[in-house]
């Protein structure tokens, strides 16, 4: 039987705004599957190896629940351009690319790398609409040892020629990606119509449909600009709210991720707890496009389940370090913004949102539960002064905001170890 | 006589919201000052060493115009306590420490690195009030290769007992400070009561008339907070508005640096544009502490000299790419906030506040002016993906918002080369 034992500072965040610290504990896998969080080594698992990581940190890995993988490559571009100008000049031609297998396969070789070495171990991905390319991505992330869903993109009509299908063709492809992509292990598919605008109704009922017979999970986008939430108004003059235009083609449940809802309002939040649909916010990315800045408070206050997302490339960090931090950031954003009536989130709220309330998804319970698959990271953060004996609690916070060139030494996905550094 | 010649993609910020690009081209410094840039090599310099960057783009070096340098070793921590929380948990505990010259060395030598290795040459900086730990910040900044402006921090009313001078000792120690910093070359003294509300009226008078005397540039806070500008308006019962208790003491006038301003109304504006005072945005810090969000487009409207500062530790990103990105966001955020009615920061803005906003605080002209002294950085960033043939635009965006490992591979202060990357 293979044992996993990581000796360090252990941290898991098992609720929200509450991080659990053992200093110099043992975290213990067997068969990758987590049997518990120990202050000493318990004598059963005496003789076994412990890769000590000395005084560094061992965290929960995190999960990013909302990106765009083949938008990797214009990160941090465009960010003067108005939406419709950037989808045009940036977004439509990047993504148009991935028609070429051997383009996608370098792209995603490196998005999938430079995921695991910073951590992220799972996540909810878009690729683009090509079924090959969406193949190559799920390939990549599973060679890489990032777990977690990818959807091939669905979108019928308001695109450009290059990146519309027919109908008839968007099912029958996506119809086939699912057939091709049964023998991946960690890597599963998600149903992704790329948001209302992009799909006809034919195409969102046969998708809802498909997610019923076949229990497949959705992603989409909602409410992220008031514009959108107009267009989405003329073209289903029957729906009040834009949610209803996913909820009645069976595209609204609780397996369902909706990316962004910045003007989610109160009847629109309460659809989302009544169904059980995940949030993903995207700080960053709201920031960047001007859409507006989440309700991530009163959203939380509500009890809506939120968790984080890069959106790269619209979000300019593919870090959950970053992201997190972006997210803390943007509540406090919103804190001025609202005349200092909201609570901003706070360090331990953030990490919680980065990495449990991302694998809740995924059906894991929050922290280092017993039972879960091992998904961690051994962080070395002793090259940085210490402005007086910090505590661990401390020492994540900076490792939040101050990004530390190869602090991240080793990281395990569904229960692997899948990356050491040099 | 001493020739520097680089060759690559040369940009420059000549005025606000302007790029002026050479692609493949010739920036010469003929004894450390600039001669010019040119398309191809003039005859003149046939035969000289060609400094050959490549496909590499060689940059203005940046100015950091406010930052704490005690604060470095808790850059990104406590940012979820209230401001005086974390003056008293962090900031004076952490300042207090450099009474102790060794501990001041080992940090100063650091953050002096970290600095140039970011491509960071000119700054504005505040020590802590220690007249040794502030000689030893000089010594190590002008080591490494940083110039401008360093400040024995003033405070001889309502700080801890670790951290106050009476103030009879604050005059004395800065006028031995100022004896003693004669002799550098590249760092020169700046005069820096912390705020209003750490001097007394006496110690303020000494410090303006010293300023008149002897011509010295001055730098501290303003309109940072509501709370603390209504604490100004209770100590100084006769000014009308915070800036007034500088001016009242001849603390106002174009070599004047004001951090913050995030609440200066259109009278305290017009007060700062008819002085000429400079502005030092900080928007990472005003975020993290929720001041509020600085109307950085409005005072440009106005036609203020605005320039941008890292303020460590309030802000949490050393690196200048990373404050400029901040400052980008942070207009983003008062867009919002404004709804919609004020402009955001462009790319090519908040890259000419961070680079000849910031230089002209020393009496430099934009951009790599002929005459100026050779302030630049050269940087690689072939090793990312490019979606399509990249413009040298499109790739200073990129820097600015994506950071890359190692990409800066030399840096020039004044002249002289004073970093290259192994």
């Amino acid at each position: 039987m293979s044992i996993t034992i990581l000796k360090g500072n252990i941290v898991s965040a098992p609720a929200l705004g509450r991080l659990e610290v053992t200093k110099n504990g043992y975290l213990v896998a067997e068969e990758g599957r987590i049997t518990g969080v120990f202050p000493a080594l318990p004598e059963r698992y005496a003789g076994a190896p412990v890769e000590d990581y000395g005084d560094g940190l061992i965290l929960q890995s995190l999960a990013d629940l909302h990106l765009h993988a083949p938008q990797y490559p214009m990160l941090g571009m465009g960010m003067d351009l108005p939406l419709l100008e950037w989808l045009n000049t940036y977004t439509f031609p990047t993504e148009a690319r991935f028609a070429d297998p051997d383009y996608a396969r370098e792209i995603y070789r490196r998005l999938s790398r430079e995921l695991i070495e910073g951590g992220t171990t799972r996540v909810c991905v878009f690729s683009s609409l090509h079924r090959e390319g969406t193949l190559i991505l799920m390939e990549e992330l599973e060679k890489a040892g990032v777990t977690g869903y990818v959807g091939k993109v669905n979108m019928d009509r308001n695109a450009i020629p290059a990146l519309q299908e027919g109908t008839e063709e968007a099912k029958r492809e996506t119809l086939r990606w699912l057939e091709e992509c049964r023998d991946f292990r960690y890597v599963k598919p998600i149903l992704t119509p790329r948001f209302t605008p992009s799909c006809t109704d034919e195409l969102m009922d046969f998708l809802g449909k498909l997610a019923a017979e076949r229990d497949l999970p959705i992603q989409s986008h909602l409410s992220e600009n008031t514009g959108e939430i107009q267009w989405v108004r003329e073209l289903h003059p029957d729906c009040r709210q834009y949610w209803e235009t996913y909820a009645k083609f069976g595209l609204w449940n609780s397996r369902t991720l909706m990316a962004h809802c910045v003007w989610s309002d109160g009847r629109e939040r309460a659809a989302m707890g009544d169904a059980g649909v995940t949030v993903v916010h995207c700080a960053d990315s709201n920031q960047n496009i001007c859409s507006g800045t989440a309700p991530v408070r009163v959203m939380l206050n509500e009890g809506l389940k939120v968790a984080l997302g890069s959106d790269i490339a619209g979000g300019d960090h593919l870090s959950m370090f970053d992201v997190t931090a972006a997210a803390i950031r943007a509540s406090k954003a919103r804190r001025i913004q609202d005349r200092w009536e909201t609570d901003f989130l706070t360090v331990a709220e953030g990490w919680y949102l980065a990495s449990s309330a991302g694998s809740a998804f995924f059906g894991q319970e929050p922290g280092f539960a017993p039972g879960s698959m091992l998904h961690a990271l051994a962080l070395d953060d002793s090259l940085l002064p210490q402005p007086h004996p910090m505590t661990v609690e401390e020492r994540l916070e900076r490792c939040v905001y101050r990004r530390q060139k190869d602090a991240i030494r080793a990281v395990w996905s569904e229960g692997r170890k899948v990356f050491t550094a040099r």
